[in-house]
């Protein structure tokens, strides 16, 4: 009775091909049958599109022996290793550019130091020879790479895709990184800040298998927020959504680079904290101090703490997400407060959620940028396999 | 090549007839080659699918000449009149039930007062008389009530279906509110507190029409917040998505009702204000004080105002809407300081969005909450149209 214009099937196709290999990927194992039940596809269907995924090498077949009698059953797997993914960290004062397979598995890394580098330019061509063996590499395997997921350290401007200056980044403000990166490398390019990268490593590779809703805080040099609603990735009208680094935690405070003031990152950031300290100028010092029990540096800490406490208690009141996870390059030096941190929060939340909420680390340590990076085109390979796999050379 | 099986075939009829519906609720009038064009679907399908929305009575036709040639054609309108809703605003010491069409127009609305009645089953039987007598008009009018829309002074637990205590709204925490009222009035209830019906009231029948990024913020006895995103209500994992009172305002402040210290509420609801007035115990007294420049008001003015400043600053920073609007028994107070509001925030917001943001006054005044409530039913209605309206009696 409904009957639908090629356009539209092949955006049902899509859509429905999306939906199987999402279902397989959640169940790491599904049987056809299993397919049938789960998307309300006819049998038919599952057959015809799950016969399209294995001709492209997305899943592959496996066949167990179950129950007693030891019949044989066929299963359906994501295949991980017939396509590869590149993924590319680009930090203030350092690269990583990755290899990875369709988990997430790193096949090679290699990182490198941009310090003093102000010209976007110049670090491209520090990464592009890295960037280029690790596709030799790949087709080496007979594994096409397909697409460059890109971590920034800041956000870019959704309407005009233009980068917007991060703090501690200069040069890079307006700079054209999707056209320049799709010209030098050739490769679908998918670009978000580190904070929501870090984010979509949690969703696909990390602890996104169990929630759905998840804010992803990087404390760093700056404090940037990824946030994860129903498994989707939210940007908001400017591409500004989660920036979590910018609440008003100090009204009255130091005035941000963002044109605030008192924002949570003008205290909670490295920069931050060194500033209250003024007892030296590296983040290592600081804590150093905080050890040998230097009653400034102590006094910093214990504020330090206290900020993030109310921010994450704002954070929860504003997202009411499953998970809240930490990460960035200031968090090694906060993991051992962790259980405190968790503690302190839930004291503040509304009475009946306290056992739910769970307050978790980043999964993927300083890889967490890269493997996000990987992560934002495997994201958009179960949503729109078709689109993703055609830009592939194969 | 696509075949499906009949459960999932209802599904994408009802997909279908809700693109549609949309569609003509975004057009206003369309035409059947218009509809083609932009859902995609083929002519037949438009062709049948109009034709049970028509025989529904959910749609109705209208020719016109077009063109200099005066040819007629025949465009397709939502009729907003052959169905009615019912909108209940509860709030803490009154209520307004209302009938509305699907425009969201009041055909007749009542108001009564409930100071000092704690029992909610006492405040269900002072509305229960107007209530059944609209019910009663919509019936002679043989326009059948297809939802009941409440709105509810707090946040619900959405887990639970457990009202939550707000602030000064004792004796209906965890009061099964859903299934008191579908047992009394024998209507399907659609539930959400007043901030988030607000936010539909605007989203369905005000400044949602430009933007699909929006944000409500309702102060009045306590502080709320309501989401759209992508046109659709953001509610969180506990039903606590955008509790933007509770963001942390002043670390070490005074402890919240909801557990927290230094919420925007503790200082900027009316209790807040009248606390850190201490002049008076009434808002009309506060702000009779403020217009005969007493300096201990005016002092007391200019921090409320700061706070708003600062709190908007930093929900603009983490939901990044197309617009924020403002509303809530406080806010005809606040409205002469509008365009004070908007320069100051907008100083403080990113610098190449503060020609996007819009700060606005709520389209409804006092009625929002229920014109909200009946917004809550026009939205279901038209996200899941066979759904909602197989529980009606026609």
């Amino acid at each position: 009775m409904t009957t639908l214009k090629p356009v539209y099937l092949q955006k049902v196709k899509q859509h429905n091909m999306a939906d199987i290999l999402q279902k397989i990927w959640e169940h790491e194992s599904i049987s056809r049958v299993e397919l049938v039940e789960l998307t309300g596809l006819t049998s038919g269907t599952i057959t015809n599109l799950t016969q399209e995924l294995l001709q492209t090498g997305l899943i592959r077949e496996s066949e167990t022996s179950s129950g007693s009698v030891g019949r044989k059953r066929v299963m359906l797997k994501l295949r991980t290793d017939r396509y590869m993914i590149i993924g590319l960290d680009i930090g203030r004062t350092s690269f990583e550019v990755v290899l990875a397979d369709l988990a997430g598995r790193m096949i090679k890394s290699v990182e490198g130091n941009t310090v003093g580098i102000r010209n976007p330019e110049q670090v491209l061509d520090l990464v592009a020879p890295h960037l280029e063996s690790l596709k030799t590499d790949a087709t080496d395997k007979k594994s096409p790479v397909i697409g460059l997921g890109v971590s920034i350290p800041g956000p870019m401007d959704k309407k005009t895709g233009k980068l917007l200056s991060p703090p501690n980044f200069p040069g890079w403000e307006g700079y054209p990184i999707q056209s320049a990166l799709e010209r030098r490398f050739g490769l679908n390019v998918f670009i978000e800040d580190d904070a929501r990268t870090s984010a979509l490593a949690e969703r696909w590779y990390g602890l996104g298998r169990k929630a759905q809703d998840l804010l992803f805080v990087t404390m760093g040099m700056g404090i940037g927020g990824g946030v994860v609603a129903k498994g989707e990735l939210v940007v908001g009208s400017n591409g500004l959504y989660g920036q979590v680094g910018h609440i008003t935690l100090l009204p009255g405070g130091e005035i941000c680079a963002c044109g605030n003031e008192g924002c949570w990152e003008t205290v909670g950031s490295i920069p931050g904290i060194l500033r209250r300290w003024s007892g030296g100028n590296t983040i290592d010092g600081f804590f150093q101090a905080v050890r040998e029990g230097d009653p400034a540096a102590v006094q910093c800490m214990q504020e330090t703490l206290y900020y993030l406490e109310c921010a994450l208690t704002t954070l929860f009141n504003t997202y009411d997400p499953d998970v809240i996870v930490l990460g960035g390059k200031l968090y090694p030096y906060l993991t051992m407060h962790l259980s405190e941190i968790r503690s302190r929060v839930k004291a503040r939340m509304y009475a009946f959620v306290r056992d739910r909420l769970h307050i978790e680390s980043a999964t993927f340590g300083a890889s967490q940028n890269a493997v996000g990076a990987v992560a934002l085109v495997f994201g958009a390979l179960l949503n729109e396999p078709l689109q993703t796999l055609a830009g592939t050379k194969t």
